[in-house]
């Protein structure tokens, strides 16, 4: 294979020139990054932005220690950070600034969307989804199907079963847009195709893929959509989640987490409740303004890069990690379940070791954090931002030497 | 009136020589408090503990910054921290350690204990409720109640209409337990008999009441509660909210937002839900770290007090400001709208005024920071923490001078 004798020929110093002309290679200084820690676990958790402790001591200190509760409506007004936040996000998603709000966490989101989306059709009983959806979105929509008296359809979406379950029952096609385990993508706009010609919404979550890869909702004709921000975005332990409601919906989406946020005029405390007229009508209760302090400040790294660039290297990155790992580890039991190809593929690698959950506690000791999960995978995460591609070649060989080990 | 006589007694040293002989009057040190400001918003928001700013820098410099994702079942054991402060939330609740988790916002845990409150009564149809609850819990029910076809019930609880309001469809009676205009105390003991003796569930939200009065779920033989931490327990804007579960329903009870927080297993990513052993199942999705940060460090001050010299105290506040108004301001358009007696009232007083959001506005310009609520409602919150007897002088007399203003 000529891809194979190309591969053979990188060297480390090979790597360290792709690192001294990576484009975005300055953003790493905006990081806190543990010396001698090579941070894998960004799909999971990102990494601390420099500006959010500042961003978190004032709004501590300055905010709630000084202004106390003006700061709601006056003062920095953290009513609107939501609303704020979300239009920040929004090009990361292919959205409009007023199509996204971040509140709650991602299961939470889920649940309001796919109410609304089923309260969208009321007529039709079915939740269409895939058995290998992260595994807590399976767990809400099969509550929200037991709740509701609905059935929930669980099949591969990328085999002929997805057509059959998008039948005239079908109310909506919920999926992941990254696999959480293989970092498979799924063909966002062929499968809202499907779900749209079949009449159901085509409800996404983007948790792995946003800020990993291009995300396009806009473009792609999504209805509903659901994220979180602590993995590639890094927000921080927890961050607020978001969701993503397509302008066209907005005037006639109801979902029933309505607490007083939700309302048109939420401090007027009036008896009946009103929707608020957007996006925000997804809100729900009071939103958590230290942990939205922190995603404010990592937010605001994303304005400041070409996302372009950022996501050409992440692909770069996991394509290296996997050559590596075939040109410098030879070792029978250590199986890919990633694609090669960058395009297909988020910005982990997962592999698949009969010794996994010992190897990752080995390389933890070597200097290298990554996740296990359960059975028997390895997932090394690879985010753009803050990784050199020099750290790819070093992680490899310290894998080299745990499987050695 | 003897009342009468004895208040026009009183001075303002009279209120220095309460403070002086306060058993908590050190406790206001572990306060950030502005200077010449006159908090009395701590109902809405409560003021920044010392302690927060330090451990809010920890949990986001070190915590995440050097250990990152290892702390969510290493090193800090984020994962704990839920059922942690759920525990220490316990003795407020006149509840038991392990009935007491720490999770969301009032408005979606509510959300939980009604559907799964709903759940367990599958015969019946209706959930009585009061028209003077706070109205962000009116909207959830109202929600719940459309979703699931059942029908909501607003009566007035005090009144001959909730005996008939309890009938045999009856699944439950969800109120609040002070009233958030005018602080009323209801009768969470009888309120939650009569629920029981007609076979429904009693479900309270303490949210105006916990850390105000004594609340005692336990003996009144509550079913589930909910509450916020961000008023009198002072955790910060928009801290995270809690559940009640009482302990005999814990193996039967479910709620349908069971993200994987939810699950007995969480780590293990299974595709099949399975309900945590406890009131853990109450979870939902990742909790964000640094708004536990500031609620720990809140809660930790009510570890170190006396609760009963602090309700003890806050009653007294509370008759002082009653008193002083009506001996010292005569303005016949200023209507009190709080019981007289501190057993009947929580820790705010309300009045009523034609110019209520003018004078607002005129007391925070003197230095006197309280709220305003439709239509015409003022409201002074008397956090016992943190508040002088001398402050309650001062404030009315401020109040005294915009009204002549």
């Amino acid at each position: 294979l000529e891809a194979t004798e190309e591969v053979t020929q990188l060297t480390r110093d090979d790597l360290c020139a792709l690192d001294a002309s990576d484009p975005i290679a300055a953003v790493r200084g905006e990081f806190v990054l543990p010396a001698g820690l090579l941070y894998l676990d960004g799909n999971s958790l990102g990494a601390l932005p420099r500006a959010a402790l500042d961003r978190v001591i004032a709004v501590t200190r300055d905010e709630w220690g000084q202004d106390l509760i003006r700061n709601w409506r006056g003062g920095a007004r953290w009513w609107d950070r939501p609303s704020e936040l979300g239009a920040r996000l929004a090009p990361l998603l292919g959205a409009r600034p007023d199509e996204v709000i971040v509140c709650d966490s991602t299961s939470i989101n889920l649940f309001k969307v796919i109410t609304a989306a089923l309260a969208m059709r009321p007529g039709r009983r079915a939740i269409v989804s895939d058995p290998n959806s992260f595994p807590s979105d399976l767990y809400i929509l099969e509550s929200v199907a037991d709740m509701l008296g609905h059935e929930l359809r669980l099949v591969d979406c990328r085999g002929p079963g997805l057509d059959a379950a998008l039948d005239g029952d079908a109310a909506a096609l919920v999926l992941s847009h990254v696999d959480y385990v293989t970092a498979e993508v799924e063909d966002m706009a062929g499968a809202t195709l499907k779900a749209h010609e079949a009449g159901a919404l085509a409800v996404w979550d983007v948790s792995h893929s946003v800020g990993a890869i291009p995300v396009n909702l806009g473009a792609t004709d999504v209805d509903l959509a659901v994220g979180c921000t602590y993995k590639y975005l890094n927000g921080g332990p927890g961050s607020p989640a978001f969701v993503f409601a397509a302008q066209r919906l907005q005037a006639e989406v109801r979902q029933p987490l309505s607490g007083w946020n939700a309302h048109a005029r939420p401090f007027s405390f009036e008896r009946d409740f009103v929707a608020a007229p957007g996006v925000e009508r997804f809100r729900t209760g009071t939103p958590p303004m230290l942990a939205y302090a922190a995603l404010e400040a990592a937010l605001e790294i994303w304005g400041g890069v070409d996302l372009a660039a950022v996501f050409e290297k992440g692909g770069r990155l996991g394509d290296l990690f996997l050559e590596l790992v075939e040109q410098r580890l030879a070792d029978p039991d250590l199986r890919a379940l990633s694609p090669r190809e960058a395009k297909r593929r988020g910005s982990h690698v997962a592999y698949r070791h009969p010794r996994a959950r010992e190897l990752i506690a080995d390389l933890d000791a070597l200097g290298v954090l990554a996740d296990y999960r359960e059975a028997g995978v390895m997932r090394f995460g690879l985010a753009p931002l803050y990784l050199r591609y020099v750290d790819v070649w070093d992680a490899v060989g310290l894998l080299g030497q745990a499987l050695a080990g």
